[in-house]
């Protein structure tokens, strides 16, 4: 869970009035803040390093005349993400005056660690856009579609969750670093925008599916090894804290987080292995990214066993997401976003009301509370996909009968490198 | 030295029972405790990100056409080790009931941060191998490798040293943060299995000695780079504590492992300027590992002019190593990686010998001790070449007369990831 | 600012004999010590890590013949400096004998976190040459220079505002974590060396400008992710410290480098799409780059609108720059070192006397003191210009008329990966 930073600060100071502490309780609070807020700051580096990540991920998976594109569409990601989100988004997100799902109470700027932090976050909502999009789509548009993302779609949708009196909060959701939150409302609308933009040329042709193969498997596994690294800051450092058993229980996310991922790639190489004949490097790669995405919910309320077969289904999941997007919805996810980020989001989800536990307890969650767990989680997966599809459609149906989304026939063909940015990836080698 | 994390916290429990801790002696005490957890996780997380560097080590030193089956390799030594470690190879390392050299007490799982810490020494002793069989090995039977490696092979000698009560600590044996227990367990076992898997087709041809050039020198480049990273993690996280005495410590042992890899890779620049005539690219990136692997052991007993040489030595050490393994020994170790890691651990070890030092008094460790702590140095270094020599032997004797060990010529011709993958990792490009 | 760490322990003491401390108040400065000495150890690490992201972005950037020559520059940096730094570097910088600019008390080692942190700012400044002079220089010349970077010019100016008694300490000079007095340093020492090396064939042609193009964006852009990663611990590390006002000051040093990088990548991102029509891919990342070189000195006076101005003017004025020094100047600075890091770095220093702020008060220093902060600042950036550009030319000068600067004609026509290193970077690929 990660309600404002800053909002723990009074309860802190509340607790500590309450008790009248002692020198020593004092010094220890006051220390264990400090120590706390390192590991926010430590985390947010490391989330920031999964925007290099998703870059390779990306570039390596799509082809070499299109590479330019998405590196200046990922540093649009977090250059525009850090302005925006720093100006209005955060302040949309944690503000105090609420209904239970709009947040505001002027420009307000968080402390250093906690700000950075959720910047982080939400220039990963953004950035999961570009992948699924890719090799067609206006640099302009993009731009603009950027700053809604991280200034307004994934701001307040985020705070019904972990602003900490938003209305998801109150029914009891749990999405303790973004299944939902952050993953599912990227993947949601990439799907959407990979919908309305249309295919590649040459994707589908006379009903039939052609496969577009990344130009640089090792660069995409390259970005797969920063992601998956970098996610130990975006779980872990969801704790928001450290000192006494915040420091085992962020321990204990990292350490689950790690099971999850291993299980996924696991998941999708044997799926493959048994399905395709041979054990595939791009679905093990989605199915690592998949397991990941598959705990990031529920890495504070699952068990060491219960986060391996987490990951494990996500990662079995992700390779039949991908096949039926792109067979059966005619889709064009070029690098199967929506799979990895939407769909096992959704399972990261609702795993929690199957097998997940109480933190403190240990005690099952399944079919505990009136409604039901599992009936909670499913009730917040759907809010953030209705949310997240409704507001990319209308957004995109605007910038589509205005700016227009997609490059021309012939841009296309020639490349995004060269025709949005005068400059291809790779000079001095032939381009595809 | 890394005794399991649990087993220092009884001890640090019993010296406060003795003293009757204070209040503040006691909230000093945990908030160490915390700040011990915190830097082993980083420290774990910066040893995860070593794979990411042998991946490209790996990939970048090899042929482009077995790319993509290396970072698959890579990736299922992360997957299953992760998983096995968990679940079986920790309890084999640090479990109580003991003789000695092999304990166990059932199916046990450690706290977060050092579990995950202790599994990424696994998959690193695994992930040694996959380098130097590089471009003709059958992944189905590697997959089996992996596993017996990470369950298996590394977790029973680890415990030797690393449990607290196995033979070489009770010997005296000092091997800080595994020279021989991480990299020579895998550099031997990377040695037999290039030798028992044979030559790559175009190594050997009438007797004389082909080079095969990799394909990407500045991947391999990042790659030592990346290494060099999670190295200060691999050898600072060892002291497996911060606070006090222990932050100094730690820190010291980083800068003298920074110290140990510069000298390395200037020793094997140098080496090869004079011997070569120009300085070598992939030496000097080999001979900055050498020069860390040659400090793992020691860093904890070295004086930073001791660290120096310890490491200078090694890169020098290493270039030799390369050419005589291949051709006086005709074994085709596609990266070097017996010589980086099995020879240069075994003189990380030995140095300790011969100007180590007591951590805490600074006096030398020469000829200290009962038999002299060379002697012990080099029983230790012994036991480990022997334990990984001949299990991997029987290992890859059963796998080789079952399953086999080698794709055939035709396979191997056209690429490993064709073959075992059915993708290229570069599309778009030829293939050599 | 970056006295040296152990500066301000005796300064700690004596607070405490000064106020007797009681027993809570000791163990928290103890505490706060350990703390600040993970933090700084955590930064050092970030900006080793640099030295990757500056290979990346240097072959990135330049032609593929001579990657691996630039590859071996940046290892060269980083393990000579390594030794040079430790072994006199330090000392020259932080010695205790004065006369303002020149310290030295015999060979002298600080304590682990705080030498490896120093270490690292001293090959970052060598290492900003090594791209300038890509293509054309004597890899033996630049050995020796590297070598006198980062034993005497960077160490001598860097003790006149770090050492803590220096002249332009006294005089109210400030820079924080080293706009002037490592990447001016850095960028000045290029810009001479750029010219005294010449330019590379086929650069000026006929009084025609033209356009090198580098080989690879990709590997640029994810060095260029690298080194904004890095740069959170090059300015926040710069704190020294962690652990009450110290943890929230580093904290907001973080974030505003991160909103400097933001604003500057996309002050180039505008103004190449003004200006030559399209955004323009590398000067985005040169952009991104000033606008971290341009908080650099004021990231702890400066406010979060005032750090987003500063790194967006950066981010504008260096596309200018580059263009300028190519075009009017006729200088053949390979990568643009000497506007990213100079030009910027200048910039970066002048600000804090524009709309700077006390980090306490908050006061804006503009004609704040005596002679007015501006002045103050312009001051130290001439000082270091002159300094930086006076012992580059000397000792270039004196490198040129004996080892030769330059290699001949036909070396670098093959490439200087052939010539000066006898492999390439890309086996198997045509070369260019």
């Amino acid at each position: 869970m990660i309600p404002n930073f800053l909002t723990i600060i009074p309860s802190l100071i509340a607790v500590q009035d309450a008790a009248e502490p002692t020198e020593v309780e004092a010094a220890v609070a006051a220390i264990n803040g400090d120590m706390g807020m390192l590991w926010m700051l430590i985390s947010a580096l490391l989330v920031f390093f999964m925007q290099a990540g998703f870059t390779l991920v990306e570039t390596g998976m799509t082809r070499s005349k299109n590479a330019a594109n998405i590196a200046m569409k990922n540093l649009l990601d977090i250059c525009v993400g850090s302005l925006t989100y720093w100006f209005v988004g955060y302040s949309l997100m944690y503000g105090d005056t609420s209904n239970g799902w709009f947040f505001w109470s002027g420009i307000m700027q968080g402390e250093g660690a906690d700000l950075l932090f959720q910047t982080m976050f939400a220039a990963t909502a953004a950035t999961i856009v570009s992948g699924a999009i890719a090799g067609r789509t206006k640099y302009s548009t993009y731009a603009i579609f950027s700053i809604v993302m991280t200034a307004l779609i994934y701001p307040i949708a985020g705070g019904w969750q972990w602003q900490g009196s938003g209305w998801l909060t109150e029914l009891g959701f749990i999405d303790f670093a973004g299944s939902s939150i952050v993953h599912s409302v990227g993947g949601w609308a990439a799907l959407v925008a990979a919908y309305m933009v249309g295919p590649r040329i040459g994707k589908f042709v006379d009903g039939k599916v052609k496969a577009i193969p990344g130009h640089n498997q090792i660069l995409a596994t390259l970005g797969v090894f920063i992601l998956w690294l970098g996610w130990f800051g975006f779980n872990g450092g969801s704790q928001l804290a450290w000192g006494g058993d915040d420091a085992i229980a962020a321990s204990n996310v990292v350490l689950i987080t790690n099971l999850a991922a291993g299980a996924g790639g696991l998941g999708a190489l044997i799926t493959t292995w048994i399905w395709y004949g041979k054990p595939n490097l791009p679905q093990t790669l989605n199915g690592a990214l998949a397991g990941l995405v598959s705990i990031t919910a529920g890495c504070g309320n699952m068990s060491t066993v219960g986060a391996v077969f987490a990951g494990l289904i996500g990662g079995i999941i992700v390779v039949f997401s991908i096949e039926i997007i792109e067979k059966k919805l005619k889709i064009d996810d070029a690098i199967g976003a929506a799979s990895v980020h939407g769909v096992a989001g959704v399972w990261g989800t609702l795993v929690i009301g199957l097998w997940g536990i109480d933190g403190d307890t240990g005690i099952g969650l399944f079919n505990g509370g009136g409604f039901g767990q599992l009936g909670t989680q499913a009730i917040g997966a759907l809010a953030y996909g209705v949310w997240a599809i409704t507001l990319s459609f209308i957004i995109l149906k605007i910038l589509k009968s205005t700016m227009g989304l997609r490059v021309s026939e012939e841009e296309e063909l020639v490349g995004l490198d060269l025709s949005e940015h005068g400059e291809i990836a790779y000079p001095g080698k032939r381009e595809r």
